[in-house]
């Protein structure tokens, strides 16, 4: 293997990301579930980092449960579950705009809100609901997203994921998003607190260079990216370029580090 | 007055802007159904040029007719009413996101759709026929919009127009939507066609400055400005300084132009 290019600091707390880290397609990735495991056993504390917007943590736990993944929900951090601190710390009284699946990890629908947090909503993108977020941006509210994926292939084709939808508000409110989701700051910053470690003690490891890897060191973390889901043939030399390590998986990641 | 600043080209037909130059509100502006007339008895050909994308040209025909002017449906160009010689110019076979009102003035819905015309569909942008829309750009399909305006008052609060639902789909697709409306060049040099004259002896008298006169002037139109409608003060020097006539009301325009 290639030498790293920065010494590594140390590390107190990691966060994994999960599709293509953990699993691909309906199968554990080789590896990964003992990796898990090995953390546990060397107390090394980890939280699952996921930008899924329309699955709660609850389910999440239990499909990666039936995977064989010892994890608990309170382990899962998702862009709804982290949506009530940063909501708060900003002062920001939400109107819900997510799909209702999402409900039990979002904040309280407020009262008089100030705020629209826009997640995945999917069939409840309707025009009504569009035009209700609409009319508490046009008082001053503030946009807030759980993400901003283009699409996603489903069983009936291509289906628009929130993104198009945040854009619509964007365009119609002359506004901008707050992200709240990968790569934004606050998620990885907010995921690393939950464990109660400063972000330059926490380490990502994930398979996405742009939002895990470059998103993690922006935010002042470590990261890793592994050779697993969507890696792509130079993503290694870039992430190693901007302070990243590498590895083949998160099973040999993890060896490498309790060795 | 100040002097023009270009000399006057010849005007062979005219545009007029309806909203803010035929009419404000529920009532016609003072001496502009007398200006229609007079330009009919001098034989003076003219359209009117007009962005709505909810309303047929029958219907706004009649609301005219109810209001004093002298018009026929035939007079009226909507970018609903262009966009068949214009999508049939570029090859392109629509499906349609518009609402079921305006179908009257659209093209036919294609059968293998290489392309999008999408309008303000009102309640008719569900999720669903966002995502159809959507299949079809991600294919390769073009984006057509009749037009990008942001949004409007209703009766129940702010109301999105298609703009938004444009933005979406551009977002989604990675793609820039051609537009049909003013302030597009294409417009302007079809309706003027349609009275079979060049642009350069065409003239589009408007209220708005960026979308009537602006766009009419780099289209390779004449324009004239009113001060009616959406008239700020500014904007008559910066239409002189761009090449146009500012006139007190196309009543005042229309007797500058036959005297």
């Amino acid at each position: 293997m290639a030498p790293e290019p920065k010494p590594l600091g140390k590390i107190a707390g990691l966060l994994l990301d999960v599709g293509g880290v953990l699993y691909q397609g309906d199968e554990a990735i080789a590896g990964s579930a003992e990796a898990l495991t090995a953390l546990r056993e060397r107390e090394m504390p980890f939280r699952l980092l996921t930008n899924t917007t329309r699955t709660t943590r609850a389910s999440l736990a239990k499909r990666l449960q039936g995977l064989g993944f010892e994890v608990t929900e309170e382990e899962i951090v998702t862009p709804a579950s982290v949506a009530s601190a940063i909501l708060e710390r900003d002062g920001a009284r939400p109107h819900l705009l997510v799909h209702p699946g999402l409900l039990p990890d979002c904040p309280e629908e407020a009262a008089g809100p100030n705020a629209v947090l826009v997640g995945d909503a999917g069939e409840h993108f309707t025009f009504e609901n569009m035009n209700r977020a609409f009319n508490v941006l046009i008082e001053g509210g503030t946009l807030y997203a759980l993400g901003r994926n283009r699409f996603f292939r489903s069983a009936s084709g291509f289906e628009l994921d929130a993104g198009p939808f945040v854009a619509a508000l964007e365009y119609a409110a002359e506004t901008e998003a707050v992200l709240i989701g990968k790569p934004s700051k606050d998620f990885f910053v907010t995921a690393a607190h939950d464990m109660g470690f400063a972000p330059e003690e926490t380490l990502m490891v994930g398979d996405d260079l742009e939002s895990d890897v470059e998103g993690a060191i922006a935010a002042g973390l470590q990261a890793a990216l592994v050779r697993t889901g969507k890696f792509r043939d130079g993503d290694a030399t870039r992430a190693r370029k901007g302070g990243a390590r590498v590895a083949a998986s998160l099973s040999e990641f993890v060896e490498g580090l309790v060795a």
